[in-house]
């Protein structure tokens, strides 16, 4: 149904895409004479200005709109709007439209590689996926796996480290996993999959009913911002934990290789510069504002927050390793990107761990009053200085 | 002498920026027609081309001039070409040319408020910095401070947490920091001279000499990478230690108020979203390349990494509050900065400990051979790993 909805959508998008690329127009304000100017289309697998993800889009329309003094305008689509969510891959690279935003990760059908540019379980982190795009050969490759689909990618915002989702029951051991029917994609789908649960991969907007009406049990989505917006805390009683599986999920842009190339190179470099601009902003936002929506989902909504027992982190550890070998196993260009990934990963985590890591231990220390046991602090001890709302803090920890 | 050779330069930039500024001229290629067209000069901190910091300018220009046709030129000079490093801020101010790019700590002389928007010791990494200036208010703030100085601010890339520094002697107690001498600004040096030891703010384009001559002892300068670039451990041999005091340190670009007023809206957003990529660039670059660095310092030019002691560590903990509540005590518009950064950070430590901080926990686990050590590593045995270039990796974890 999802595609006879596409192909009733096809005649209207073509029509679309050929009156409103590349037509003279009205000179913008301030430019002395016509130029060419560029209509584009950008569909989404996100709901239209949905608050994270959806912003991205927005600000970057915004952003090009802005650089270019209205010479290429760009319109937004939410999910389901010209096209359903799943099909925002296929709508770009067959001209459709020129743009679109979503995942990687959700195209592993076209190619398993795909997946490495979205995240990783136990992979690196947004800080170190960004080293690996932009200065360690990962966007080459990138452009290299959607260069059959007639896609130019570019990493389009990062989550940081998401939430590993959200339980009716709690998570006690591996047996706890059997027969869990859970929102997750990607590789770490995957990895559910191997321990006996049963991987489903949906839109973000359907994810409050598929709960609601148990066609799903458990999901995970981004992190406490994105969740309570989506009010999933509302469904049932939930127990919500901290991630391993997507420790720096990084969106993208794509853009059809023939609208690309029909535009000139000021407006290109304009494109260009507004994705990096909006891949930082994202996560800059994420940052700001993921720890107060974690106290009002703990505080007022009476959400459990857990850590993962050991035995099963381990567990999801070593079928990470499994389902990654297989993957790279059964496609070429998959080992290729996956080799190139994790040779980045294990040069910088080192630097990493005596940099990051070394900081942010040391600050944790010098927050907690002095012979607390806070500083081996797991995740439900974390949540309750969150709660108190950094009493370390407030004795005049700098 | 600085000055002086500031005040002979001050005819000839003048006469730059008259004639330099707005003059109409022949169209970019691709234009309809004659537009206005800027050329502006950018004084910087740094030597030019340097890698990291220096780049930052180059990246901007690059970006600047791709994306406004040609429209907007910048020109990028290293310190002491036009102005010396640390003229940056009084040159740009005074409209001798348009911008600047340097770090906002330099200034603590003009306004005591600069030096939270560069570092603060026990304060906020890259990431957080990232979300305070730009969805908590930061920004706004950094535009107050510098408004007075006929000056706008722009975030201009983050080094990421940086190395305590560079000492001839291995440091086992604050004892040892008592008469040194040593190259270390901003609110760090406060902190360091609280200790017994002597400050000195230099340019990092004096630090060799400076350390080669003997007049200081030790310097900090930024991580493996930059540090490298200077061969600071040819100076001497070294015993080199991570950081406590720039856990996100971030650079600046300054623009001339006149100056930015002068652009059409067009141009001041290409500028604006230029700073805004330039500013995650610069981190992509420095995680990308720190480790690499870091294993060269270590293995070919035998630097002795080590960890500062704990006791070590809780007195310039001690002494950053002590320095902060001095500064903030002394000047009102200090307080306020200060009183917004400590509120997001009180605000975002929590999560950070439970997703980028729990995350990198579970993953270092992962990482560590089953039964060994390392997952308490130290930097000594971290440095050991990444000696090993990763051994844990390449037995196939994801």
């Amino acid at each position: 149904m999802m595609w006879t909805r596409v192909g009733l959508l096809w005649l209207t998008l073509s029509a679309l895409f050929i009156s409103g690329c590349g037509k003279e127009s009205e000179p913008a304000a301030g430019a002395a004479a016509p130029q060419q100017t560029f209509e584009w289309q950008m569909v989404t697998t996100w709901p239209r200005n949905y608050p994270g993800l959806g912003m991205a889009p927005e600000n970057f329309a915004k952003a090009v709109n802005a650089m270019s003094g209205g010479r290429l305008k760009v319109k937004v689509h939410g999910a389901g709007e010209l096209v359903p969510a799943m099909g925002v891959f296929d709508a770009v690279a067959r001209g459709a439209v020129q743009m679109g935003h979503g995942a990687a990760y959700y195209w592993k059908g076209k190619t398993p590689a795909a997946q490495f540019f979205t995240a990783v379980p136990f992979g690196m982190n947004a800080q170190e996926m960004n080293g690996w795009l932009h200065y360690g050969g990962g966007m080459e490759l990138w452009r290299e796996v959607y260069e059959p689909f007639n896609l130019v990618p570019f990493a389009g915002g990062s989550t940081g480290v998401q939430m590993a989702g959200w339980f009716k029951q709690e998570i006690n051991s591996v047996a706890d996993l059997k027969g869990l029917k859970m929102r997750i994609p990607g590789l770490a789908g995957e990895v559910f999959q191997r321990l006996g649960g049963v991987p489903v991969t949906l839109p973000g907007g359907e994810l409050f009913t598929a709960l609601q009406t148990g066609s799903i049990d458990a999901t995970e989505w981004v992190g406490p911002y994105n969740d309570l917006t989506f009010g999933l805390y509302r469904a049932a009683d939930y127990y919500y934990y901290p991630g391993w599986h997507e420790p720096g999920a990084m969106l993208e842009f794509i853009v059809n290789k023939d609208a690309w190339e029909s535009l000139p190179p000021d407006l290109q470099a304009i494109v260009k510069y507004a994705t990096r601009a909006v891949n930082q902003d994202m996560l800059d936002e994420y940052t700001a504002r993921n720890n107060a929506a974690l106290k009002e989902l703990v505080e007022k909504h009476g959400v459990q927050l857990r850590k993962l027992p050991d035995d099963v982190v381990a567990a999801l550890r070593q079928a990470s390793r499994e389902v990654i070998q297989e993957t790279i196993a059964e496609d070429e260009m998959a080992r290729k990107v996956y080799e190139s990934f994790q040779a980045f990963k294990t040069d910088v985590a080192p630097y990493t761990a005596i940099s990051e890591d070394a900081f942010l231990e040391i600050r944790e220390q010098s927050a907690a009053p002095a012979g607390s046991a806070s500083s081996d602090a797991d995740a439900s001890s974390s949540s309750d200085s969150s709660s108190s709302s950094g009493s370390g803090s407030s004795s005049g920890s700098p």
